[in-house]
Order: C-alpha cells, then sequence, then structure tokens
C-alpha cells in the first residue's frame, strides 16, 4: 500500500492528524477505529503506529493546537493599546474567524475534549476556565472605562461564544448567507450588544 | 416488582416519559436501553410495554412536546399587538425560561433529534426551519418599522438561539449565579443587540 505522503500541507504526522480531524468529524471520535483512519489515509494501520500512538494523542494534538492558538491570540489582544471594546471586537472576530476557517478541529475540540484522557482532561478545562475568565475580565474594564454597558462578564461571555458557535449551524446549512455577511453581522449584534449607549 | 404510580404529576405514560428524559439525559438516548428505563422506572421491562410500544417513541414524544410550546408561543406572541422589538424580547425571555425550566427536555429535544425516525425527522426538522423563518419574519418587521437595527434576520435568529442554549454550560456548571441575573442580563445583551439606536 502507498506510503503516508508528507507534502507542503505539513508533517505525515500533521497529514494523519488532518485527515484524523475529518473522520472524527463525520464518524465522531468514539466511532472512529486505527483501522479506518488507515484506510481514509491510505495506508496499512501498522504504518500509522510509526507515527503516533493512539486516537487520544491526535485527540491531544487537535484539542491543544486550538487551544493554543485562543490562548496566543488572546494574550496579543491584552498587550494590545485597544480599548477594552476594541478588545473584544478584535476577541469576536478571531472566534468567529476560527468557525469559519478551521471549522473541523474547532468542531472536534469544542464536541469530543470529553474524550481525552487525564492529565489532559483537566488540563483542558482548565485552560478554558481560565481563558473565559481573561475575556471577562476584558468586559470588567471595559465596564470600568464607561464602554461596555452593566453587564455580568459571565452571562456576557456565555452569550458571546454560545452564539458564535452556532455557526455550526451554517456549515452544516445550505450556506444561503455567505462568510462575509456571517461575520459582519453577528459582529454588528454582539459589540453593539455590549456597548454602552451614548 | 413495583408498579409504575401515576401521581399529581401526571399519567403513567408521563411518568415513564420524564423517567425517561432523566436517563437520556445522564446517558444519552443511544446508550439507554428499555431494560435500563425499566430499571430507572423501577418495574419490569414487560410492564413498560404496556404504556409506550419503543424508545422512538418517547424520543418523539419529548421533540414534538417542546416543538408544540415553541410554537403555541410563537403563536401568541404574533397574534399580540406588540411592537417587533417587544416580540422579540419575549420571544427571547421564552426561550430562556424554557432552558432553566424545562432544561431536560430542551436538552434531549437539540441534541438526540437527530434518531428520530422518519417521517418524524423530516417533519420535526421542518417545523424548526419554520419557526426560524417566521422568527426573522418578525426581526424583518422590526427593521421596517425602524425598531431593529439593519441586521440579516437569518444571523439575528440563529445567534439569539445560540446564545441562549449556552445556558446549557451553565446548568452543568456550579451556578455562581442566579437564575434571575441569567435572565436579566442575557435580555439586556441580546434585546438591546437588535435595537436600532436612537
Amino acid at each position: 500500500m502507498a506510503k503516508i505522503k508528507s507534502g507542503k500541507n505539513g508533517t505525515r504526522k500533521e497529514v494523519i492528524i488532518e485527515k484524523a480531524t475529518q473522520l472524527f468529524l463525520e464518524k465522531g471520535f468514539a466511532a472512529s477505529s486505527m483501522r479506518d483512519l488507515a484506510e481514509h489515509v491510505g495506508v496499512e494501520a501498522a504504518s500509522l503506529y510509526n507515527h503516533i500512538q493512539s486516537k487520544s494523542e491526535i485527540l491531544q494534538e487537535i484539542c491543544f493546537k486550538v487551544a493554543n492558538q485562543f490562548i496566543s491570540h488572546l494574550e496579543q489582544v491584552e498587550a494590545s493599546q485597544s480599548s477594552a471594546i476594541g478588545k473584544m471586537e478584535i476577541l469576536i472576530r478571531f472566534h468567529i474567524r476560527m468557525m469559519l476557517d478551521e471549522y473541523e478541529s474547532i468542531y472536534i475540540s469544542d464536541h469530543e475534549w470529553r474524550h481525552l484522557p487525564e492529565p489532559y482532561l483537566s488540563n483542558f478545562l482548565n485552560q478554558r476556565r481560565h481563558y473565559r475568565k481573561r475575556l471577562g475580565a476584558i468586559i470588567e474594564q471595559g465596564i470600568q472605562a464607561g464602554e461596555i454597558k452593566q453587564i455580568e462578564p459571565y452571562v456576557a461571555v456565555l452569550t458571546i461564544l454560545s452564539a458564535i458557535s452556532g455557526i455550526e449551524s451554517w456549515q452544516r446549512s445550505r450556506k444561503t448567507i455567505s462568510e462575509r455577511d456571517m461575520e459582519e453581522n453577528m459582529v454588528k449584534f454582539l459589540v453593539e450588544g455590549l456597548k454602552e449607549s451614548q
């Protein structure tokens, strides 16, 4: 059978992870076997094990890659000179773009993290909790600065992140509106929903 | 073994459905068997079949009961004299209250509808699509009347319904904020996010 080709898209391991992401999206993590994955990649199951140890390892790679993308972006935003509401707009746009551009990985990370083994599971959940708190802290700063309306930061963060995750239903639909319209309309709703009215 | 007691909470069938809802929430629909359900109700499996035919029948009851609650509420709101933004506030509050008061049924309906057999599946999906269109039509009326900002109704409906479904994560959390704070803060965010600024 064929060898796993590494190409301009990355190393062999990256190719396997990319194929696995598609497979998990179609079949679900629990229902996907290493044998299914080998078939999807087009190689013998044995040759997968030269690159990865287990399904779990792939899930860890997917979940922590996504988590790291969000955290490094947040760190840049926190360090920037924007106002609090400006920071929230940048973060909201980034979350929307991730749902549009990196949908497969985000979906796996959002829906399959429960299958992470310990200590990865606790680590992942801590990172998520911490991330949400840091978003809440920016909202709190915006309230103090009079840029953001008096709102419970916990509820605001939950509203924003849940609303954006709803793009999943657009991804599965016939997509009667464009990515650009999705982004601009959702930003208009969420960013203005946060703003203190002048 | 014990008989299925009907009590002030309803008929025997209703008691079975209530217990099944809890079981599906804990174990998932696919992983729950009629045997598990009998155990959860505290009777022999055989005696369940005096009241219901199958797991599927229970799922239909749950999904269509929820769908009917939303549709009859929407009909009342459509027939009312409120402004379009007023109607949206009433609808948003109703969705939030359902997530708070009827969480178990809503969760099953939102997550397990894929297991409905045909023709119920198509019927259910049509009802959902139709419901979302009718919400979109109210938003469209609000835009025409200058009460609601220029926004793509499809995106507004998706944003609202997804945001509210995020209350799931609050339901599974330690609930550091109250139901009332959840409702008022989310209404503040979503209703004001829709309003045309004066």
